[in-house]
């Protein structure tokens, strides 16, 4: 588990040092591994665009501090090396981001409030967001859909901002359902301020409060930007109930439509402005219309688990998440190895190697064989 | 003219025999013009299919005194055979018809109250209908959207019943514009009791007042989804303010979807009965969601005319109306005819042959030989 703390310490350092998101650091720590990436980026021996995004913060090493800082304040700082890691839900991004849709790199580790796993939270999850000017109409709808939803086993993501947002949380809250907030500054900045109260609440009742900003980092209008393209990656389809013209909102069910997500909104009165954005979204990008859970049910589910259509491809490891994909990876065909070696060799740490190898096997993507573990060969 | 008066009695005899949609009639009419078509039903003297739309009434021969009725009461039969038919907008139940859509036979003729003609009236008209039962904001959604279109010049259509159908007309008359309401009873029958006034109004300025019923008939739950073909028919597209889960609006939209036509449908709160049937058009009828005049207007201009695919492929003729398409097909390549000659053949009445084959030479489909008109061979 040493090499799990100096992970964890390096991602520390490069979530303060790179501003997300950065493309180039996050391509730069899944070729090297983060912590040589850290000690390269902590040199400013690394390429010019590893530079371009690091070269401001790279010597403030606060990693320390913050893991510190962070267990005194009660959160954790969540690593793609850790098995409640949400790496499929994040996959999106990546793909994404290969497709060369702009901004979408993924977080190079979360900050988290909160007992539950996220990676479980995301399953099936369903963003609920919207203006934070709402109208008592829209607020009215989106505490319905929320509470709804999550009666049903449904996870609630949302910004917790204002208005749409804290009425999802709350309307989750209502069903003791799961609800996640994702913040656009340090999960201790208190905003917003009529929310910190709520925020707590969710940490506390089985939810999560996570940000990719580390603790102290102040609210700023491009990090809620930054922030929705993880509300949309975390969440099978995004619900936008009211939004304006040009809103928050309306950046996220984008985004969502980007990562091949399912993106709905919630239909009002053509006089309302607040619901202008929902039938922009509906008449000219394709959102599906929800007027009722039951539609964002049978929408969601029809769609399945909304995975990016590269994955969607006929190979049979396209089931595997990504750990498991890795681990299936590292397998020979004929010769078999420990688990030792395959978590050296997929980078997946030995003890998620040994968990993951007997559902691989009864899978028939892997076998035992004298010298241990290797690839099952599919007919 | 005493053809077209003869035409004018014959049809008016039909429409009192034959309860609409009345198809086989329509066919019968169509092969043997409405003369000797009804002659024939009147002696029994018919095909099976026809006599089955006809045997209960066949003796009921009220077609004079029908006239002389409507002339007192200041209506008029209009019949295919008159220059202001609206035979182009009404081709789309034919070709729907031959495409096996059920119960979208044309009409035989049409009684007619106003001075406006119903051709022009059709031109880039749009139907505005909903629910009997609207709340106040459907009624203010559609007034709005008639009186903003009406401004615009486009005709409105609708059903003339309480609620949408209502709102739709004053509000297209406040603009002092053209507006048409279709009636699933005789205009005589002062239905509905509380829009006989509004009815009056529509006539005396500018607008229709349009039935295919003779004088007497009764309002019947039937009758009004029959005329909601009309509707569908005669405008470009169709707008669906409120709506029930089950509705006669409904039923229009699914008409004019299935005649090519553009379906348009208002949202509104999720929380309203009244505008399920609106989402649901929209969800998953595939229904245009419209929340402006300018999306109105952005979708039914996007759409064009939104002629029926049939008459949009590429065959030259498919520019003529539908008297100037049967004088262009009595013509002969070779051989000229006169227009008397022309007249016979085609079933047009002799003075609009005289005034087509003008405008047929003009547009290269017909020119001038020794012996008369023959068809212009294009390349």
């Amino acid at each position: 588990m040493a090499d799990l703390e100096a992970e964890r310490l390096a991602r520390a350092y490069l979530l303060r040092v790179a501003e997300p998101p950065a493309p180039a650091v996050a391509e730069f720590v899944a070729a090297h591994g983060p912590v040589a990436a850290a000690e390269a980026i902590r040199a400013g021996d690394c390429p010019k665009r590893v530079q371009d995004e690091t070269d401001a913060r790279r010597s403030h090493d606060l990693s320390q501090r913050d893991l510190d800082e962070g267990a005194r304040l009660g959160m954790r700082l969540l690593i793609p090396e850790d098995d409640d890691w949400p790496g499929w839900a994040l996959l999106s991004l990546e793909l994404a981001g290969s497709r060369g849709v702009p901004g979408v790199a993924p977080p190079l580790a979360l900050w988290v409030r909160g007992a539950a796993r996220l990676d479980d939270a995301t399953t099936q999850a369903v963003a609920i967001v919207g203006a934070r000017s709402a109208t008592t109409y829209g607020e009215h709808v989106a505490g319905e859909l929320a509470y709804a939803l999550a009666s049903q086993m449904v996870p609630i993501f949302s910004g917790a901002a204002y208005g749409i947002d804290g009425a999802a949380h709350r309307g989750a809250l209502a069903a003791s359902g799961t609800t996640v907030a994702l913040l656009g500054c340090g999960l201790d900045a208190g905003y917003p301020a009529g929310h910190v109260v709520l925020l707590d609440k969710i940490a506390e009742h089985g939810g999560l409060v996570v940000s990719e900003y580390p603790p102290g980092t102040p609210p700023a209008r491009h990090r809620f930007l930054v922030r929705n393209r993880l509300i949309a990656a975390l969440s099978e389809g995004t619900i936008v109930v009211e939004a304006g013209h040009r809103s928050g909102a309306r950046n996220t069910a984008t985004t969502a439509g980007a990562l091949g997500k399912v993106v709905m909104a919630v239909p009002g009165p053509v006089s309302s402005g607040m619901s202008i954005g929902c039938h922009e979204l509906i008449r000219e990008a394709g959102a599906t219309l929800v007027a009722s859970v039951d539609d964002v049910v049978e929408t969601v589910g029809r769609l399945g688990t909304s995975r990016p259509e590269k994955v969607r491809s006929k190979r049979p490891t396209d089931g595997l998440g990504p750990d498991a994909l890795r681990v299936h990876e590292a397998l020979h065909r004929r010769e078999g190895k420990s688990a030792e070696q395959i978590s050296a060799e997929s980078g997946v740490p030995v003890a998620r190697v040994r968990a993951l190898l007997p559902a691989l096997e009864l899978d028939e993507f892997a076998e035992r064989c004298d010298s241990g573990w290797r690839a099952k060969v599919r007919r």
